[in-house]
């Protein structure tokens, strides 16, 4: 046990029964960090659904118990002999891991969210990082932070030092979601599509993710920016950080016929760029159809079992495209920095759809999650 | 008849009959050119795959007779009077038509291959542009030119100026296929996937298209380029024209498997980019499942009634893209300068695919076009 020498608490997460999470609150020991990890106190964590995801898979084919969180912000407590990009008392946002040495093809060309070992290094936690109150080791570094808990091991890459551009430990806590969600939304629409000023964009599914598509849309100049989802909350908040129209889908009989109608009637020639974060194959098949000549339809919402039948003939004729984006097809270090800089040109106003929660308080973010009263989850460690 | 003057002769299409193509050479009579149309003397005209998928169009769905052709050169004869960007005497390479005063949202933005009105401007043929021998109307302005024509009338558009590049009509017959082949193969390397220097990319089918896929590929900098073809002439050439792998696909029992396992052994993570100029929707697949994250399949063959079905949990778990590619995303009056620029500094070697025929020898030029044994026949008028 000598190498289990930091206390902490964290949410532990054991397999999911009925459908329901198995997140609970322990006093947990952490193990020491090795020589390419870093130490991290965790101020804030956002809460993703991805985390929700991984909750649920079956015991045969996930590690348990584990300690999952992957929108972390924090301050260095304590750095590895071979790391020199941060050091004790820096501020920290958290963000993906990737492969060691930044070896494989996209990694060295600065797009580590397409790494090989992206699955591996992300979705599977690390055997053995902490130790239960009884004596059991659980599993952790999930996307190479574990941040669901007091301190955390991060891995190298996953530690943005942000020291020069946060002006207090307050501020950091709202910047905790730029590490995957925040740069999920915002690098789909600028780095993924690339969107010009002039274009249209929809965005399928008001969540953190599709506001932040929606604020980059607006940064970027786009002439018409819709907002789609079946809350009139969101549709609201969405029209106030930069939505140009919304499309409140609660009363629809024919969910795609009536989607696509709406779409047409404030685009006719349909859009540029569709941004799917709903996951629900309809949906991303009125994406599709809803596209202009060279339109781009980006797909981030998890999609697992489910097949999209492409007719070539109609995809050829009108010239468009089908990308998968992950993280945003950001880079971190570079990306977070400009996400700062936005928020301080009043360009992404986040805190309209963060809501802090105290750490123990998670059961309520869940279920105001669940609901869809909050859209992006904080908790405050 | 006043307003058809011009003699000329032309290659006139009607319906085939029993799969045979129905070509002929007419003496036939011409449109005067109005205000907006260049009057161009033919010099050379490629031979595209189009223009036999456009022969084959039964005749409930298409105008009949035609003249086709869509990949001119030639010289300015005479000029409509709001013509101003060329005078009689100058060099021309013809390409595609796009929307009056470029008024559409991508042709405004430099992207007229996804103008709305592609379809109409290039695949119709316009009504009574000729006159056969018998008074009959034929249409023409295929593609903006039709230019199985020794004399062609030209939308404005269509007419790329080249007089400043070129030395002689010798070598002006030469680039005739830059307007439309050439463009889509170079343009889908360089401009849709706009691939980087030590990407890997696998070309499906040499043709002329793909033979410049190739050849745009090494002058991007690609570390691996596969060609892919069952003709061991074109895999030689490919190989002298850029190929750095050439896999043939004669011999292969079970196509799919076979060329996935052959590409895998050249690139064991997978390609970056894998470009399908055949059409076969097996290929196709291929294409998709051959590529590493972040990777792109850019589709280019033209394929009507195949359906496509996508996998989306492994589309999104690698982060892959498919893009249809138009024209190669050219915009002809800066590409074609550039592909002859290229030409000039010996990185487009296309005197290796093309054989000149005379234009009344088209029927040899088709029949070795079917066999494999001509990559890109040009008609010298």
């Amino acid at each position: 046990m000598a190498d289990y020498t930091i206390n902490t608490k964290a949410i532990v997460t054991t397999p999911s029964k009925d459908g329901k999470l198995n997140w609970n609150m322990h006093n947990v020991k952490l193990r020491n960090p090795h020589e390419d990890e870093v130490l991290v106190r965790v101020v804030a964590v956002g809460i993703c659904h991805t985390d929700i995801v991984m909750s649920h898979i079956p015991s045969e084919y996930g590690l348990y118990p584990k300690v999952l969180g992957h929108e972390g912000a924090g301050v260095v407590e304590k750095v590895g002999s071979k790391i020199t990009h941060v050091k004790p008392g820096d501020y920290v946002v958290l963000s993906f891991d990737s492969c060691e040495n930044s070896s494989c093809y996209n990694c060295k060309n600065g797009h580590p969210s397409y790494c090989t070992a992206f699955t591996a290094k992300n979705v599977m936690a690390v055997p053995g990082v902490y130790k239960l109150e009884d004596g059991q080791a659980a599993a952790g570094s999930y996307f190479g932070q574990s941040s669901f808990s007091e301190f955390a091991l991060v891995q190298e890459k996953s530690a943005v030092n942000v020291s020069d551009l946060i002006k207090s430990e307050e501020e950091l806590k709202l910047f905790a979601p730029f590490g995957c969600g925040f740069q999920t939304g915002a690098g789909a629409v600028t780095e993924t599509a690339d969107v010009q000023a002039g274009d249209e964009i929809a965005v399928f599914g008001l969540g953190g993710v599709g506001m932040l598509a929606v604020m980059a849309a607006r940064i970027r100049g786009c002439r018409t920016i819709i907002g789609v989802d079946r809350v009139q909350s969101r549709l609201d908040i969405a029209k106030s950080v930069g939505a140009t129209h919304v499309i409140n889908t609660s009363g629809f009989e024919n969910l795609e016929d009536d989607v696509a109608a709406a779409i047409r009637s404030i685009c006719p020639a349909g859009t540029n760029c569709n941004v799917d974060t709903t996951g629900v194959l309809g949906i991303v098949q009125v994406g599709l159809a809803a596209l202009q000549p060279k339109g781009q339809l980006v797909l981030i919402g998890i999609m697992r079992g489910l097949t999209l039948p492409i007719d070539l003939g109609t995809f050829l004729a009108t010239g468009v495209s089908i990308r998968a984006c992950i993280e945003g097809s950001a880079l971190p270090k570079k990306y977070i920095p400009q996400m700062i800089e936005w928020y301080r040109d009043g360009k992404l106003p986040i805190e309209k759809i963060i809501k802090q929660y105290a750490a123990e308080d998670f059961e309520a973010a869940l279920e105001e999650m669940h609901t869809g009263a909050v859209i992006k989850p904080v908790l405050i460690w």
